[in-house]
């Protein structure tokens, strides 16, 4: 057994409310020593973080699906541990697993904790580390469950997605062709672009930097748009909306582009198409289907083992680097699920 | 038989596509002759006419769900009229019809003109002429059809409405009401507000004209907005997505706040509570559900009968009144269903 004290306790905590894009002062970073495991609970060393957009509403103050991180608290976010020292019952020494353990090098946790974090054990025959948080993770799940439980795409539908280079984007479209789906990815650039063309065997992809979002959905959505899984907002979210077909479905999945907005919301000024299209527009809420979890990795894992699906993970190495990192997502740096490696033992991306 | 010769059509043409607000000259007043009706064909004599704020909508050009009135056509509107030549195998002389007769004394359709104009007889012991427009007629399937089968009320629920003394609002809430709900209104003005509660049962009702919306949804729906059943778009709409219940439902049903808008429409920047409520705005148009129109007519004339179900008309009298009339949808002057009456033989509102 690791010898605990011997262990110091990097951790990042949120300083105060950022205004627009988080800076290094709204961060604070601390040091602690790591304590022994409470009664029936554990300890978890820190192997890899996911970053996701969602983060950055975690941030703000006000009621939104899950509490604001407090101000001083540890940073929230989900990842893959590896457990040093462990009295609860369910996890024993060396168990790798994932759950909600926070932007530090180590989590201590009591089984009541353990059970909010969402701590359960993960089998890496199924997929890498960086895979469990990308494809088998949260990323993945909200792919599965927005696609097929939201959008309810039938065989011919025309799906288009936006951020499609991204964690969720990536994989809601390889499972939307697995479904007999036509896929159209929106991402920014020609690297991301080919990519998903190339590699993912998306039908088409438009490069929203390179200009002109319209002309490519009327290009490579003749008959509309059935699905649009929305990741980003913004003028995108007006376009596709504007190429609604009958009865179109629209996954609100994310903001990524007003996350970081000093000014309110930019409403989607052609949602009267829905009425038109009688079209519907449905959030969606990754956590809600926690209970179906498990059905959706043991698809999804069959489909990274048969080739069918891909995944591709940018990882940034350094817990120090938290900061910096994740606002590469609302610049659209990373390529790829962004993961934080914290720790050397991490498997690397497929 | 009537000797049609001696009569003379009076109709409103559209002359150009208004912008903003309707204007005199964007009509064309015109008469003609009544002709004979063709072979399989009828002529019908309008008694009152439908006014509608969809009817905005399809004086412009573009795309929508139904094709724009052209330049130099009589307009579009649907209306209650009595047949006064046939040689139609399903109309007789006589009969009261209703169907979309258009802004004309006269209507003289072909066999195949009918059958688009959807003409169908009416019973007036099922209500009276002006009901047939109202609870009976387009706006109460609109409302029967947007509230159960797109809003899905179960008992209990909270359901806002908005234009609540409007055509469609009226039937929603009372049709809410009827269905167990909890009815919460949005009116402009004090008369309406307290109409719809005193005598329509809601169980209150905002008065948007007198200021606070926000402070009205948080004192009369405490538990959040099950059901938004929405008519009017803009701020309002934007009122009740911040304070939307978990699952709820938007039924799009119309913007009157927007149509005569020369900016562009004002997009709902509180949209991203649909993703923090999991819920689902959706959009809907009466015209899918004709099939079943016979079923909720009779469903609703029986609460009419059995005085569950009360309805208002407001009636102006006079084709060439149409232009002026219409616009009182626009600045909310009307109170209840708009109707113009076009000849004296008309079943008043009780």
């Amino acid at each position: 057994m690791t010898d605990l004290s011997q262990l110091s306790n990097q951790q990042i905590r949120l300083a105060r409310r950022p205004v627009g894009t988080p800076t290094g002062d709204d961060w604070q970073q601390t040091t602690e020593p790591v304590q022994a495991p409470p009664a029936g609970g554990l300890v978890v060393k820190t192997l890899a973080l996911s970053l996701d957009p969602a983060m950055r509403g975690w941030m703000n103050e006000g009621k939104s699906y899950i509490a604001p991180v407090g101000i001083g608290e540890v940073m929230r976010a989900g990842g893959i541990g590896r457990v040093l020292a462990s009295s609860h019952p369910k996890f024993a020494v060396g168990d790798l697993v994932s759950g909600m353990l926070g932007v530090q090098a180590y989590a201590g946790l009591t089984a009541e904790q353990a059970g909010r974090a969402g701590l359960e054990k993960i089998d890496t025959r199924m997929g890498s580390v960086t895979q469990w948080l990308n494809v088998l993770g949260m990323p993945g799940m909200t792919a599965y469950f927005g696609l097929l439980d939201v959008g309810q795409p039938r065989p011919g539908d025309t799906v288009v997605v936006s951020g499609a280079a991204g964690a969720v984007g990536q994989t809601v479209g390889q499972l939307a062709r697995i479904k007999g789906c036509r896929v159209v990815g929106i991402a920014g650039g020609r690297a991301k672009c080919d990519w998903v063309v190339g590699e993912l065997g998306f039908d088409a992809c438009i490069d929203y930097k390179a200009g002109n979002v319209r002309a490519g959905l009327k290009e490579h959505c003749p008959k509309g748009v059935d699905i649009y899984f929305d990741n980003v907002g913004g003028d995108i979210l007006d376009e596709v909306l504007a190429r609604l077909a009958m009865h179109a479905r629209i996954v609100i999945c994310g903001a990524i582009s007003q996350y970081n907005n000093t000014a309110p919301v930019q409403g989607p000024r052609n949602y009267l198409s829905l009425l038109v299209h009688r079209a519907r527009m449905q959030g969606m809420v990754v956590f809600d289907y926690a209970e179906r979890f498990p059905q959706a990795v043991a698809e999804l894992a069959g489909y990274l083992k048969d080739g069918r699906m891909k995944s591709r993970e940018d990882v940034v190495r350094g817990l120090e680097n938290f900061p910096e990192a994740l606002n590469r997502l609302f610049t659209g740096e990373n390529f790829g699920k962004l993961v934080l490696q914290v720790a050397d033992e991490v498997t690397g991306s497929r």
